[in-house]
């Protein structure tokens, strides 16, 4: 997502910068409200399409729907590539074949790629064939890779020079090229006759190096070696790993087919913490522009889940109904045992999850921390038995009652603080997202482990 | 963190790209081992500095500090940029100042500001005093500013020119200057005689354009004005938002001061992500070289205040002794209805603190959200009321006790929704981040709910 109109005029500065102004949102409202088409075609060409479209989406689904009916071929391209998934989604949905045709060869392939993927099988087709042929392939390349890998993510456009040219001719072959080249680039890629990749050479260093010295006797190697089947996350992870401003894609032969630039890592990099930090809550997906019906689609499936844990921790329970009968304490203290072992073990599984997110969790880091975590849980567990027992003593004065409930609660503690970490891990190596299923499994863990050692232990002493 | 070595040679193709490898581990151990000196300096000189960080990171702390006792001078400044805050501590720590102060020049102010944050204030004066003037200032004045603001982030190197100057004369003058450029950077700021800043033009720009062309005449406005005193993750949104590159600094004057690069917002965002993953989970940092001690102290804290949620949780369900005490199912039961009620309310919780996080909960967007997560509540409660109501009627055969339930979990899946969004969104307008303080207050007021309906309403009706 390279491409960009660029503003004329100084930035606001106040400090509310980049934030959606209130007073801007009310009079798109009331243009909207007054079907002042010209209106609104004005205010948004006059915001940049990163504000534009933020403050669309702060429209209702109802009204921006409206604006996109009203604008029609008139809503700008530049706000179109901007927008949401979602929002994009309903937007393409209602514009025409026909507007959306003038706008593909406009932008990026990347984004055009992204746009296009919103479209259904039918009208896909139709918009391609009406592209030029040389878009049209181009495109149809980008659609032909899976989501969320490079060759999906990268654009077509980049800069490639054989490694006999000089500085000085690379220089003024961009100059006659112009319009030609990529608006945006930070290296150029030194390419043999087979276009395979021979090194790259920044664009800085370009600028600083006398105009006879050769591309070969300056460029550096390629830190990445992206191919155009690599994940997304895989990609975000060398980016940040090397700090790359941008890298090649190659294909199967090692010939460069594409670039990907760190600001559409920066995308994948939120988009794949968004996904991570969602799933440890048992959310599928969430957005904004969400109705209640995908909201309840997007958390059900994992409340039903916990409903047969839940019951199934019932079922422990059950199982020392004699014990409770008898002491109504019991009752009252078991959630305590529950949360605060549940807790500790959620701690762990979290920083493991992150971990492994980071690609911190490999051969003797993880050996290391399952050991950290078992007895950051004994060291906890010590602590907190303490506590409750003597919160326990005290409110019950009965000292069984208490040493009963330490001991759950130790047991419990360095229990969650070894399934934390084991559950995440052992599920990567099942080659499941350790994010997605670990909070359920543990929480069944954790649960079971505090009803039976507490009541387990109770039904032995106390009965 | 923009200065890298150019290392030469392809790079590796394998599918662990960018993973420790286990064999250059395990040699590195074992040149450790025989205290080979030369074998490790040559191995880490051999090593991309990213390499090498993420392998000695998987080093013990024992076996970390040897090599860096063994190596002492020789350690490379390459790597010692490279290394995770913690290991770089440890690291400064242990060099010796002569060795601090042969770095300091070689690398970015940016890099160089990050490395003395770890050293303590008369060690850290006194390495100042031995660099030259011009460093120390430089060095000195990054310090001076807050940590996590721009002004510590920027790298003090950038490249500006007055907007009298040609396309061809800013290239030559480039080239004059070589060496005296930084390594990298993407545009080159167009200021006035007061060094205020009038636009930028972007190295593309730059080399596709006519060399008899002036640089105001092609020079695009600044998106984001980013002030010195300007908060890292306020940064790192306008870097997102507009997909920067990278951003002028500017003075309270409006006077250019440094440059920020997009490769820094990336370690900045993927920080502020980690930070609210964990936080959300109450841990107040994790690292892989934590020590138990340090594990314990960013967890129990968290799990002290939840101690006491929990025996306020207990408190309520000690009201409703007389009832549990007839009725042992509701002992069994009642975990089922806190569990589900804080889950539902905990998904509702995590997708707000994201949206927060992505700024995309203000103004309107709020509202409807408040609406939308209160009436997933209620859907979302119905569909469970009605499926614990039914596995309750199987299980003990009791009308009236599948009904009290089934009320109490819609009452908690309300509330817990409408409390979900209501907690954080109320954190932040108080100031406090939300997802450290939002989870303890919302299972507490889930928990409440839960025991308060179930008991309360089986008081009611089964007494």
């Amino acid at each position: 997502m390279t491409k960009r109109p660029e503003t004329e005029g100084g930035p606001d500065t106040g400090e509310g910068q980049g934030h959606v102004d209130p007073v801007v949102l009310e009079a798109m409202q009331l243009a909207l409200d007054d079907e002042d088409r010209i209106g609104l075609v004005r205010q948004l060409h006059e915001m940049h399409p990163a504000d534009a479209s933020d403050t669309l989406e702060q429209l209702s689904s109802d009204d921006f729907a409206e604006l996109i009916g009203l604008l029609g071929d008139d809503f700008p391209a530049s706000v179109l590539v901007e927008l949401r998934d979602e929002y994009r989604a309903v937007a393409v949905e209602m514009l025409s074949d026909r507007t959306i045709t003038a706008v593909l060869p406009d932008i990026d392939s990347d984004d055009a790629a992204a746009l296009l993927e919103d479209v259904e099988e039918d009208r896909r087709a139709r918009i391609l064939e009406e592209l030029d042929p040389k878009d049209r392939a181009t495109l149809q390349q980008a659609l032909d890779f899976d989501e969320e890998t490079a060759g999906r993510l990268m654009q077509r456009e980049f800069v490639a020079a054989p490694e006999f040219w000089t500085v000085g001719h690379t220089i003024d072959h961009a100059r006659k090229t112009g319009d030609g080249l990529p608006e945006q680039f930070f290296e150029i890629y030194v390419v043999d006759p087979g276009f395979k990749v021979l090194g790259a050479v920044s664009l800085p260093l370009l600028l600083r190096t006398p105009r006879e010295v050769k591309l070969a006797s300056i460029m550096a190697g390629i830190k990445a070696q992206i191919t155009t089947q690599m994940d997304q996350e895989e990609v975000a992870f060398l980016f940040q790993k090397y700090s790359l401003a941008s890298a090649p894609v190659v294909d199967d032969a090692g010939r460069i087919t594409g670039m990907i630039t760190v600001d559409d890592m920066v995308d994948v990099i939120q988009n794949e913490n968004t996904e991570d930090l969602l799933a440890l809550s048992g959310v599928r997906s969430a957005d904004g522009s969400d109705t209640v019906w995908d909201s309840v689609k997007a958390r059900a499936p994992w409340l039903g889940i916990n409903l047969f844990t839940a019951f199934f921790a019932s079922g422990i329970i059950s199982l020392f109904e004699p014990v409770l009968s008898a002491y109504v304490a019991l009752a009252v203290l078991m959630p305590v045992v529950a949360a605060l072992g549940g807790n500790a073990g959620g701690q762990a599984l979290t920083v493991t999850v992150r971990a492994i997110a980071e690609r911190e969790m490999e051969g003797a880091a993880a050996r290391r921390a399952i050991r950290r975590e078992t007895l950051t849980g004994l060291a906890n567990g010590m602590i907190f038995a303490l506590g409750v027992g003597a919160i326990t003593l005290l409110w019950f004065g009965n000292v069984t009652l208490a040493g009963t409930i330490s001991i759950a609660i130790l047991a419990t503690f360095v229990w969650g603080g070894f399934a934390g970490i084991m559950v995440p891990l052992v599920l990567q190596r099942l080659g499941v997202d350790p994010a997605v299923a670990s909070s359920v499994f543990l929480l069944t863990l954790t649960d079971t482990m505090a009803f039976f050692s507490f009541l387990g232990l109770a039904t032995l002493v106390l009965l």
